[in-house]
């Protein structure tokens, strides 16, 4: 059935027993006011410092359809939003989605794409709130999210300092893997293949990593959306600090080392939409997050050379340059 | 200059610029931690019941760029969330703005866009904390408005009774008059055209009168979105009751009357986008606010017919049947 049969209300009353149905986990009982069904969503406050993030998925823009299923699109809408609040430190407690559909969509999409979204805010105890349906000539999500800090503690772009360690969580290009392989539609390993689609397609925002950066003390960190350098400049640039960065320590994962050859070093420090987290602080800091996190990669410095310099650097010490600097808009 | 010229980057530099002059005057100090420039917004709470809601236009769907200048959709864009912020009797806080903008859209434009809703972000106090921008075929304006109850009471849809009097502000209709106008390119008195013009592009949300409402002990409302009827509509919906209309008694426009003769009462009934608040309660509570007010007009019932009934009637009791019922997306 096409939304246009159906009407915008009748959708709204589909997508609301969804959505109703996978909210009574997310969220403890008094605290929320009023969910869908009124002019706006309500809520007691949690008396923490509130965070708010929007951003948007445009067909054909951010993605399309050819290679990405309704549940993925879902997903990832969503994902991109959480990455902002992790980013922030923060604990995702809201969500408000609007969508534009073509009039001819069908129900079904409609309600894949609530799946994959559903989905991820079950596994976030993240409850969606509100939205609003638009008819569009393409397909667009724009979701905000709204979170809490942990304890008034938040994770800033902006504090970064010369004599920090950079450090990165999980393997940073793999997205932009993932996207290339779609695009050219490469057969790779089965296993191969599953990690790149996902790592582009249902990316993990890095919730409990930036809430144990919080915890553990550093105070400066952003997203992976725009690239690893691309990021790393905002924090320079918020920061009016400069970074050196050590080519040949760069986390790359073994997928993408073996099937993207010398590729795999710029799609690294220059792909997009990893949503891995970004951060700064005292090496002894870092010292710590790392034994509790896992798998983070540190290999550079925040310098205090000219504010807003990026020096690349090989092991044995020689300056690098590379092509690509990372995603803008227009 | 094209935004595809300037750049993402160097769009968002400086739509930050006018958004930070005039946020400063919206907040009180200390109570934004961040506005924009990081990955979310971040804002102390004000331990109230907290609002959110999310609206958009896009190209040729709500608005034309022929008879929309830029900053009459940026006024409305904003206007259009905090009219739910004022059905909830709320006072708004900060806005998030999503914007699509096809490549070739020029600076000015979205410069302009900003002005309009700046101007409307002052009046009403409203900080600009954060947003997106994204390329996309036609423009569209997705945003998100975050506000506060006044002392815990917020006004919903669900909680109108058998044998309240529904009560409406300012005059229903207007708006799509004005739609009407613009569309057919009528020469009206530049007084007449000014009111329509205005009743449609540069709507005044209802903030004051949502919050007199609270205080005045009101407890239902829904701002006038999708006509007098359908919102009504939404209303007996939610609270499960069925509503008596008397269309003789209508606070039809003088303007739209005189220029729209017959067709003036179903413009009333069913015209959508005049941002007026519809409201019920007892008749005392309404004889109450009314006085507080000044233009609101009662000539209505809520009853306990079958639910989700509406009943129109004439001065003589006739029932009376419309045509049009308010309007859906799709």
């Amino acid at each position: 059935m096409k939304v246009s049969e159906l009407g915008e209300f009748g959708l709204i009353d589909l997508l609301a027993v969804m959505i109703s149905d996978s909210n009574i986990n997310q969220v403890s009982p008094g605290q929320l006011v009023i969910g869908l069904g009124d002019d706006a969503a309500a809520w007691r406050s949690q008396s923490t410092i509130e965070l708010a993030t929007v951003d948007a998925m445009v067909q054909d823009v951010h993605f399309s359809l050819d290679m990405t299923s309704w549940q993925e699109l879902g997903w990832k809408s969503l994902a991109i939003n959480l990455s902002d609040i992790a980013a922030m430190g923060g604990v995702p407690r809201y969500a408000l989605v609007a969508l534009g559909l073509p009039e001819d969509t069908c129900v079904e999409d409609v309600s894949r794409l609530y799946e994959g979204m559903i989905d991820l805010a079950r596994q976030t105890r993240t409850a969606i709130v509100g939205g609003n349906i638009s008819r569009s000539p393409v397909v667009s999500v724009t979701t905000t999210v709204l979170g809490s800090s942990l304890d008034n503690r938040i994770l800033r772009r902006s504090t970064a300092k010369p004599g920090d360690t950079i450090a990165v969580t999980g393997h940073p290009g793999s997205a932009a893997a993932g996207l290339e392989m779609l695009k050219k539609k490469s057969q790779l390993e089965a296993a191969s293949e599953q990690y790149l689609r996902t790592a582009f397609l249902r990316p993990t925002p890095r919730l409990a990593e930036g809430q144990a950066l919080v915890r553990g003390g550093v105070k400066t960190a952003i997203d992976i959306s725009d690239g690893l350098l691309a990021d790393l400049r905002h924090i320079c640039e918020a920061s009016q600090v400069s970074a050196r960065v050590d080519v040949d320590k760069l986390p790359i994962h073994p997928v993408v080392a073996e099937n993207f050859g010398e590729k795999a070093r710029d799609l690294t420090l220059s792909g997009g939409e990893d949503y891995e987290l970004l951060f700064t602080a005292e090496t002894a800091v870092i010292q710590r997050v790392k034994a509790e996190l896992g798998q983070v990669t540190d290999s550079r410095n925040i310098t205090a050379d000219r504010p807003c310099k990026i020096s690349l650097f090989d092991a044995a010490g020689r300056p690098v340059k590379i092509a690509e600097y990372g995603w803008s808009h227009f």
